[in-house]
């Protein structure tokens, strides 16, 4: 068997009169939709649409929670007790859960938004809250983590099935972190570097760091950005060399299967 | 077998910082608790609190669903699209479903909140997407109805289970709805008052409006309320008496079962 | 002195993550800006942005309070008490006196956004009680009214400066209302036809209903939108033609002067 | 000119169908309101209610600004570009200066509140964001700042009025700060104690911290809190007290004047 990846994206993250990225350009793009929830961002009425979408392009969803502000769009962080994380965690998979049966769909991953997956990322104590959500709702939902990270110990602590998250087109530090997007070039813009960058992830299961140092990373799944205005076609062009690589690109649930 | 009815009342409206009604006492004297679900009053660690104690106290569980309006508590009439309130319903719906998870609980009913519910008693769009909500996220949800309402002939078209409900602590008028909270009296503070009404309602299925007209009504729960400063003694009193007329109280499933 | 008029639009309607409208090109085409006030739209971050704007482009400044209503951008019809209106109202001009300062600004005039605007349109008790928190807030503050509404009588009655307005991209009825967006052709994307009905509203005072009866219109502000796709591109067109004709496009207040 | 000091409280913090502390009793003890602005708390129908009543009792009215976070009742330690700060506090300003000409009343002061505050008295951005907006709105609005604190060399920095802060019930470190909540004891729930650390503070400028140690404090104005069970008697045995000692309590431009 060749090999194989999955794409994923944030959706879903426009509500009311306010539209942001291209859903419908990414959803054809991708293999899992990371669903905005309502509280960062989202409404029912565009988790409802989505579902319908992703039904029908064969896209498998998540649950995107993020924490309730929508004025900072969940980037803002904010500290919050674990519990207080931890309900508002399964509120909003339980609030997308109920919208994709309108799809018949079942939600197959979780992953958190923004300032909560950063935060999560490097405290325990947030890690494991939103795992106690994924394993409270339903055990079969895959938690969606950064490689090496908090979230990552807390997924293999709960026994939740885990998939390593890499970027397509962000810049990557020497400690496996993430490049701020403060950081000029922290963003890629050229389809060739995320591309490459996609490629060696999943030949070589390794990255370059922004410092020039081969750092390895194994990642069952690459997040694609859409609210750029270069970001679909990063995305769409990142696919096509995926496939043109011979890359079979599947939803979450075939990739951890 | 003898009499029996079903006593519920809306609850877990606090959120944040903020409290209302008396849940702890109100939740001692029912038998079926309608949830705030955060979108006209409530949130994820109210829900959860109170989801837990529902267990400890055998109390059965529904969705309370709201217009998502904060500001006027649920009680503004606002007009949506069906398509809209349908969504908003299944997502509200979905929340609790998986927080009452933490409690081992299913959702068992639902009863729509405030002017979503006056609306949709008299509207057959509105009645009939609160419905397809049900019908769609789980079909074994009890759908609370005003009796006569746009409401009871809506879940009679879908094939849902019904309960209809009666109010303790409300005046009626001769059409058989409640006179309005604008008119004196129209809430009885009195608890002889309202558990007159209530045994009229269980024991001859009819009640007597403001009018002194006796118009007939088969309810299979009856409404307690908890928000004004007088209504747990009111409601206390109100289940006092009924066990002492021999009725029993059971929650909505074993109602309808 | 030779015609003059002046053309508003509905401004700062994006706020965190989100935009809407295309703020900075329609800026350059009116005179006078509806500021959306964080309510229904809009927060302290575009409010500030634009008031910069407006000072270097010579555009004057109005508050365009709405809804208490993000969920549905304002255009939810909310039933509300008149005082409580009044003191949102009030509120929302303070906000927006506060931020105008930033670029020495004053609030020069008042326009009530989406269903509030509408619904005052009709209703004696919401059209007074926007005037009264002007009255309040600031009487110099000029109150935007629909032609023959509700407002204009409130306006009068109240003593305030007052401006009536007119849509160049909205068809008519023949009792002078506009034509419901429901209805096909009510929003016109010809460029001509706005500009048509502009000049005959401007040069005759006059408009032609959607059923061909003239209907006598006098107008000082002209209302251009910029939330269609097309509607940019319609409102500098009608800009241009009136300059072509002669007519002087000037701010609220010195349309009032 | 014998002794004297402001006592200030935060007030008007419920809205909608919830209530929050016991405003109309604390009102009357206190010298000057701390009024939320409806972002982590209060809206524009409680702002006018208090803004008339303290008309009626010579209280004089700050504004009192969170964090736009209902759900954290400006609890949550939020971060935020300093602009974004800035203009949200001017915003929150203009609101109330607004409703209060209501009451034929001026803004004369200012106090951030919860983390909002606690930030701010730390981080010099933070502070100097709010004093800005002061600065901006109004300069004659006083700053009320902890004691020695990052807003204390802002307040300086930017040539406002300054009025410096000490808490009735609150148990202080040695270094000065407040002793966290979280920590037993540090909210005094008896008024016997209240009052010996207010009569210490006013009378020989100092305190005694939770170790033991003596601290320097000068402060202008005593904070008295609400939302405790026991608060507002534990404050009004406060203020009794005061009097007692011939300490004369005065509005906070009394108490600069």
């Amino acid at each position: 068997m060749g090999l194989r990846i999955n794409l994923n994206a944030d959706i879903a993250e426009g509500w009311g009169a306010y539209d942001i990225g291209d859903d419908p350009a990414l959803m054809r793009i991708i293999k899992s939709a990371n669903v905005a929830c309502g509280f960062h961002a989202g409404d029912h009425n565009t988790m409802h649409r989505i579902c319908m979408l992703a039904k029908e392009l064969g896209v498998s969803i998540g649950a995107h929670p993020g924490f309730n502000d929508l004025w900072g769009f969940g980037r803002r962080p904010i500290k919050m007790a674990p519990k207080d994380i931890e309900y508002m965690t399964a509120y909003q998979i339980g609030a997308l859960q109920a919208v994709a049966q309108y799809a018949g769909l079942k939600v197959t991953h979780l992953k958190a938004h923004g300032a909560l997956n950063n935060m999560a990322a490097v405290d325990p104590e947030y890690a494991m809250a939103i795992g106690r959500a994924i394993k409270t709702v339903d055990r079969d939902i895959i938690y969606v983590v950064l490689c090496g990270s908090e979230m990552e110990t807390a997924c293999k602590k709960l026994g939740l099935p885990i998939a390593r998250e890499g970027f397509a087109d962000r810049s990557y530090e020497e400690d496996g972190n993430l490049t701020p997007r403060s950081i000029a070039g922290s963003v890629y813009k050229d389809p060739e570097k995320a591309l490459a960058q996609c490629l060696r992830m999943i030949q070589d299961g390794e990255i370059v760091s922004r410092q020039g140092k081969i750092v390895k990373v194994n990642v069952e799944t690459i997040c694609l950005h859409g609210d750029e205005p270069t970001a679909v076609h990063v995305a769409g062009e990142v696919a096509k060399g995926l496939a043109k690589a011979g890359i079979e690109q599947v939803t979450l649930p075939e990739m951890l299967a």
